[in-house]
């Protein structure tokens, strides 16, 4: 298994094979993409530069071939890196035609008249192109109709190869290491502003590339959400520090949290750690073909919160993989059926008073007879910081 | 100027004001917002969970009082640590209806039969919500319509308050600081992923938040563009590296580079870099309120390229702020009139042969009555680091 940056090309060209076998079950001429994950899924252009907005890239795959980039000329270089041939680019940005009439024409070009053209629009897509020039290139192509691409893209990335798995074990391994570390840098009177930045050395010195994502909280006996960045207040004895990161190695993130009671954990607090892992390990248990997103969920909900049927959060775990979250979402109405290859987060979460929670996660793969950890699991006992 | 974090309530009701005359100006009963950027100049609401593509988020301006949030309830807590009162929330990801009949009756509610909404529709601008659930709003306020915010959002934020460039200023402090430790990590030999990992290590060191964008590149004697990731190639003397970094400081980005020539730099890479820094020179000293930003292009064009009209990165500079990359553009066509308050950047470059290109980058705010630097701005001399 490689852990060389990117794939090789038949990588892309499998993903570009299965994507046009499923567009012509749709009826679809081709798919036009927008964003970073959906472009880097068929290319492997990888680059920070979606960090500006500024600038439309469109990719086209058309229903036989390999596909068409249509970006900016900035992207240009880095894009000929790729397996991609057909790459036409404009000077971005352009206020009189940024990318429109160049993504039309080519359209035009790579579908018949009255084509369907599909677009992802369901769940957890965006559009990634101004609202007015959405509206101008449908003016533009009269004799094509744009629809929902029918979930072919959400189904596609659902299921990973072996070489992405490989990327996002290498990038739990990396968090893994640094929460091994948090010792080193969380002590009572350490802000937890202070916390958060040194935690993002230690997963770069530990091998990450970049730390997009890093949530955590800290307080007495539990916190209030997971979602708040740090504030500067110091850690202090009996808090619970929580800290939820999504690392990037080779473009693929890891997603888990860890706990850690700044001296000895109130009894409460151990039997709700424990009980946690209890709830992720029941999941993980059950994680394997044939069952379904929501079987984990009613597995979680029941250990966690007595089957309370969900909280705040929303769900209790989702996918992962280029993206720090991705479909399934594990609640009750997602019957997505769990096929090998599917990379997950088990996130259940207990409610200890009002007001203050303890959130656990880990990340698992689903294989043939069951799944495998991706994050090396926690035990039920509730890591304790020294005073 | 308080480097606290966030600002204090009066500054987001001063911005609520200006959007509501603006409104009232466009004929708008309310604003639709669905972006980080956009709820967070309303409210201060600032989390790293934008992350995640799952789940919608919305704000509405209603044409007078507070902004009225449409929220995930993972985000609750946080929201209702802001000013803002009215707070209402669904569990997301929801199937069946993921905020949207929510959000048709807050917008029902906040607005008059037959109103038209603003949303921010133009260029730099997207919908972050899927396309299919925007149609299903459409669809479910007949008696309302949509249509652009008539750049309401673009001339607000492009200028900044005192207190936002206090924090665009620490933004660059803390990355001029990592710059000057460059050669505690790059040396011949090292490979440039670990000058990248290392580099955002300095930047956390010296007081970012996080580092959301780097970018850069290192090849003998400049280098073929300025948005790829890092290669495994060890530098070698002779190479230009440079460095390019968006890193954030309670919210606010700074955005700038800086080349280093690994050991004695030849004589053509000194004067292309020399002739970099006077073409910024000769931006900044055009840099006042009545000119505009064709007119930096046109100044560094002149100087960077003898007036060649542009590169393949399509501008020369920008503005700055909550994103890194923000309108306008220094673009000929952009005939935007400086003020006082507004952050821009300079970022000339120049082509030292097919395929290798030197890119120089400052920041700068516009003041009364001329421009101050919020980098501190690099001199003629490339900096050469020992062999």
């Amino acid at each position: 298994m490689s852990l060389a940056p990117g794939f090789p090309e038949a990588e892309y060209r499998l993903r570009t094979l299965r994507a046009q076998e499923a567009m012509a079950d749709n009826g679809l001429a081709a798919l036009l993409l927008t964003t970073e994950p959906e472009l880097r899924y068929f290319t492997g252009f990888l680059t920070r530069f979606w960090e500006s907005p500024t600038r439309p890239w469109f990719l086209i795959v058309p229903a036989a071939g390999a596909p068409v980039a249509v970006i900016p000329s900035i992207g240009a270089s880095l894009m000929r890196q790729t397996w991609v041939q057909d790459i036409r680019t404009w000077r971005s940005p352009d206020y009189s035609d940024d990318g429109t009439s160049l993504l039309a024409r080519t359209l035009c070009e790579l579908t018949p008249e009255h084509a369907a053209i599909g677009v992802p629009s369901g769940g957890e897509t965006h559009l990634r192109m101004p609202l007015s020039q959405w509206q101008a290139l449908i003016a533009a192509l009269p004799g094509r109709t744009f629809r929902d691409d029918g979930g072919i893209m959400r189904r596609l990335r659902m299921v990973k190869s072996e070489a992405e798995i490989a990327k996002i074990a290498a990038a739990c391994a990396v968090a893994g290491r640094a929460f091994g570390r948090i010792p080193e840098i969380a002590r009572p009177g350490t802000p937890l502003a202070e916390v958060f930045r040194r935690f993002q050395m230690l997963c770069l010195d530990e091998g990450a590339d970049w730390v997009p994502y890093l949530a955590g909280a800290a307080g007495p006996g539990g916190y209030s959400d997971v979602i708040s960045p740090a504030t500067r207040r110091p850690l202090a004895p009996g808090d619970v520090l929580m800290l939820d990161t999504g690392l990037v190695r080779d473009g693929y993130f890891c997603d888990f949290d860890r706990n850690f009671s700044i001296g000895p954990a109130a009894p409460e607090l151990r039997d709700a750690h424990a009980r946690l892992i209890e709830a992720t390990q029941a999941a993980f248990t059950l994680a394997r073909p044939g069952a379904t997103a929501a079987d984990l969920f009613a597995a979680m909900d029941r250990i966690a919160t007595g089957g309370a049927g969900g909280s705040d959060a929303g769900r209790l775990g989702h996918g992962l993989g280029m993206q720090l979250t991705e479909p399934p979402s594990l609640i009750p109405e997602d019957h997505t059926v769990l096929v090998p290859g599917m990379v997950l987060t088990l996130e259940p979460g207990i409610a200890l008073a009002p007001g203050r929670i303890l959130v656990h996660e880990e990340n698992i793969v689903i294989r043939d007879t069951g799944a495998d950890w991706l994050s090396s699991p926690a035990g039920p006992r509730i890591r304790e910081l020294p005073l």
